[in-house]
């Protein structure tokens, strides 16, 4: 009736989200597929990597080319997410 | 028999969701994985991204290409959405 | 033992998809992801965009390209649906 | 303990792919995401579009470019599928 | 209790992948995305069109460009299965 | 209360991936999709076609361009396993 | 009531990934689809090859491109996972 093994895979699989879930508020840099990278404060993020960003900058190709106020970034774009230590950005 | 673990997660998913859905009647403008855009009031969102705009206008490398009354967009196609903020648009 | 949560949660789900059931037999025009356009009056739609055009038309770059009797678009490939106002089309 | 809103909307998910269960052993033609058409007779499709095509022709560019006997295609490429009226094709 | 609905609409989901179970030990000639074609024996084959296929043989733009011995094609790249009548290939 | 279909079909469905489990440690060739192909000797392959690769060579149009010691490939990128007689790769 | 076809399927779906997290705190090199290339400790991994890499050097081209720290690479991007041997990297 215990079912262990499977408690123990879903612990598993969430994991890399979890460490996410404790970077909320940090500053980070978003790699996008199409190579656009958005940096700003992750006020947000879920399991599919759906991301709130707050006071977003746009970089193309290493060049500042927008200012987004709030941005809702769809989770199936992401390249990876860099998490900004906190001292500087 | 109480499963707190994944009641948790489940409410983690869904949050930067539930930020669109509170974002519903504000302008927005959203950039599709193709790079065109869409500015108009967003007056339906589901956890998919499936938005409805209202007043829809197209915009090409910045520039207004047509416009429509109302759009269903297909979530898999969007790559972020800017909220604008209450004032101007 | 009542769920609230999910239940409110999946009414929100459709909500988009919903107002487009509530749009058949108007006049639509339907982009596809490849950019082709197909006009006609949509008889169906379900959950994923799967819609059944009756008396289609396609254009390619603002071009009527042919004509179909009834097409059953897959709902993947749809970018948008501009839903057409009674009136006109 | 009922559960109308589900069955309802269940139901509303397949009627387009309803239909084109109604059109079997009817004369089609399938247009793929490559802009390959193929025409014949839809012996069998199903709820992914996978379709059965019998005298099975292949189109590029407007021109018959192969003539098959039995074809499976898996849905995940159609693009649209195009019911013929009975009298001719 | 029944659900009827169901059940006949299930058995109506996997009708062509049924029909290809049945070709099990025919020739076929697979193509797949990319362009390439594969011909040989399909000894196996599941509902996401992964396929065994023996004495595989590989033809770019129609010319024969490798032989193999057994190859387990993935079911995603599948564009169609060509089953070919017993009598030649 | 028996359900002697569905047990038929999740059968079949995983049957050319269970030859692929008979097949672990014999050498393949993995095909990608992107024309890379992988060899070595496959130690471990699950029902998404995630493959562990001991021994791993890269080949790019033929030619060894890289020596790999173990190999973790997502399924999703393969096009196809090609299955080693066990005398000579 | 007992179910061991489908306890030693799961059992075996999950083997490639559960070998994967046996790497953790090894050096990796992340392949992703794109062909950049990711070095670093591997200091968790999900069973979508969600992957979070510490101390992570970047690499187009055989070159070094970028240092980050901490970075979390979305699973569907990757092509493999190259599992480093403890003495060198």
């Amino acid at each position: 009736m215990s079912n262990n093994f499977n408690d123990n895979f879903d612990l598993k699989i969430i994991k890399p989200l979890n460490k996410l879930q404790r970077s909320i508020n940090k500053n980070v840099m978003i790699r996008l597929k199409n190579d656009i990278e958005y940096r700003g404060k992750m006020t947000n993020v879920d399991a599919y990597m759906n991301v709130i960003l707050n006071d977003a900058e746009e970089y193309a190709d290493g060049t500042l080319s927008a200012n987004y106020g709030k941005v809702v970034i769809r989770g199936n774009n992401v390249l990876f997410i860099n998490i900004k230590p906190d001292i500087l950005m």
